[in-house]
């Protein structure tokens, strides 16, 4: 098998190993001689890998038993209603900061529950920066933020101060660096960028924000129904969320955040650093605001992308087409990425440039 | 590897062949060199899965344009609250038949959203028979009926004539039997017993029922959203989705309904027949209204359980205990489960009485 380098934006790619483990639980599992996939998801050997999935989450996290941790189905897209739904009051308003595609979806979502206010947005440049300087109310139900935003290359490097609950979706940077979660009173991530396969959501909540808002809520979109289950009041995700305790404990036995960490700066520093040397290329996003995930970058002769796409195509490179809201290039070098496929990527710039400059 | 006879009741035993693939998919889908699940759900060849598992259900169902097919995430339970979402006007009532705790979920989800009318029920006798001869309502907005009760092994023989559109949870015993699908106006099941693993709930719809209810929906829960966005609104839950499609594949090359229909006839046929003929047991169902995915019997002397538990268990029998609200024991018969397994479960209830008789 040839080796494939995989910058695909999502699901992207997923340790080697976990991927192994994952094809073998599909033919036995644990030892039972039976697959993961037609188990009852109460038996004692699935409950042990829900419980250690959710358990992995706060330890990861660093945080206590004020915090809750569920799995959910459905996708980053249900939490951008489930959020207000179990957040917003009839008569109180929640604060957005509006940075991409993704965090436009997830106001559109609150504004068909209740009262929104955007505090902050950085749409005037095509969601190529990340706000500033902006002041967080404090009669807000909630303040909404998006870490990082895989269209635009953008990541928030710091976050902000506030006093009320502050909700995040990590879902393309979770794990990928250190921050403190005792800040957030809610956060969610689907699983399919760095910490698992598609179809399986995470959600960490601070339990004393819930219950507050009188309203009559459906089971499914009740957080308190979930937390009461253990995340399984209904049949959970089992497999994507079996994928996803495999990839938490491959993180958690390499070294955790702080090892991560330290790989995805090199990573982002090597091709970054390209991007700025090489006289054929740019970044689309401002340089303080540069995602560490989502690398987008362009040509400054965008006519010569098919000689480029030949290229990278020619070393087994995959997945680095940029969003068609972006266009040029997006590298996303999640967790799982070696660095080692971005020095491949690298090297075709330089010699791309030595060809063509 | 010793050979597990997998009876349980979902998720349940899906074909050999099928956990094969999905092994091998985990590693290297489609020749692709990656895993499936580290590609983005637009890639060609997941798109492909995609459109074969949404075009198989129509084929399997014989129906034309007029339905459409999804696959969501959340499971039925989300469905318990998506039907009344979608179908249930703020003015009108939606009818249940209620037969059991499935029932009653959906009965109470929609009562969240709206006006219910239950207007048949088994309840009193504790779920074990299927109601017959109540009038369906001309007025009620939709009917809700459950067609198979994994808890009390009770399934509906034949169907309610109604002028009002028919929603159908068949969660467990989708594809087991032909039923006349062009009856039904509405048609979900959570893909973990007869058509894949957990994580995938398939949902087909009559067009021309959307979009009365005036409701401003949020975008994951509204069906028109995920009918215009081709199952692909948001990330799906791609590889359950593409383990559906691989058992539903496996269904139609095998013969389709007509073929697994006889295949399930000969199982209950077989084990229902023991049930009756043996003096230690009794089956909790009334007769008419049996199960053919889910055989529910008890021990006339509850006493030597235990005893009975050792003989299945040194057999490599799974997973026939009862559900809590029945006891006793449950063997569920899905379309993967074959007729050998059956007749291992069948020799020891023989066994077992020549001893203990």
């Amino acid at each position: 098998m040839s080796k494939v380098h995989n910058f695909s934006a999502g699901p992207g790619i997923l340790p080697i190993d976990v991927l192994k483990q994952a094809s073998e639980a599909c033919l036995n599992f644990d030892n039972m001689n039976l697959s993961l996939l037609e188990i009852s998801h109460r038996s004692k050997n699935y409950v042990a890998v829900m419980d250690e999935a959710r358990a992995l989450i706060k330890e990861l996290f660093e945080v206590g038993d004020e915090y809750e941790v569920m799995y959910l189905g459905g996708g980053a897209s249900t939490q951008f209603a489930m959020v207000p739904y179990n957040l917003l009051t009839e008569t109180g308003y929640a604060a957005y900061v509006n940075t991409g595609v993704w965090s436009s979806k997830a106001i559109k979502e609150a504004k068909i529950i209740g009262n929104t206010k955007v505090i902050a947005s950085s749409e005037d440049k095509k969601f190529n920066y990340i706000p500033k300087g902006y002041e967080v109310p404090n009669d807000a139900d909630y303040l909404h933020i998006t870490s990082n935003n895989t269209i635009y290359g953008t990541q928030m490097k710091s976050f902000p101060k506030c006093s009320v609950p502050l909700v995040c979706d990590m879902s393309s940077d979770l794990f990928s660096r250190k921050v403190n979660a005792k800040d957030f009173a809610l956060i969610y991530a689907g699983a399919q960028k760095n910490i698992g396969p598609a179809g399986s959501t995470m959600v960490m909540v601070k339990k004393d924000i819930l219950g507050k808002t009188g309203r009559k809520m459906l089971s499914m979109l009740d957080y308190q129904v979930h937390i009461k289950g253990e995340s399984m009041y209904n049949t959970p995700p089992v497999f994507p969320v079996y994928v996803t305790m495999l990839t938490l404990r491959w993180l958690k036995q390499h070294g955790g955040i702080s090892w991560i960490e330290e790989i995805n700066q090199k990573k982002a520093d090597l091709l970054y650093g390209e991007i700025d040397r090489n006289s054929m290329f740019y970044g689309t996003a401002a340089k303080e605001d540069r995602s560490f995930m989502n690398v987008c970058f362009l040509l400054h002769k965008p006519e010569l992308e098919p000689e480029f796409d030949k290229f990278w195509n020619s070393l087994g490179i995959s997945g680095i087409r940029g969003h068609r809201d972006v266009g040029g290039y997006r590298a996303s070098i999640y967790n799982a990425m070696p660095i080692e496929s971005v020095q491949v990527l690298v090297d075709a710039m330089k010699e791309f440039e030595k060809k063509f400059a």
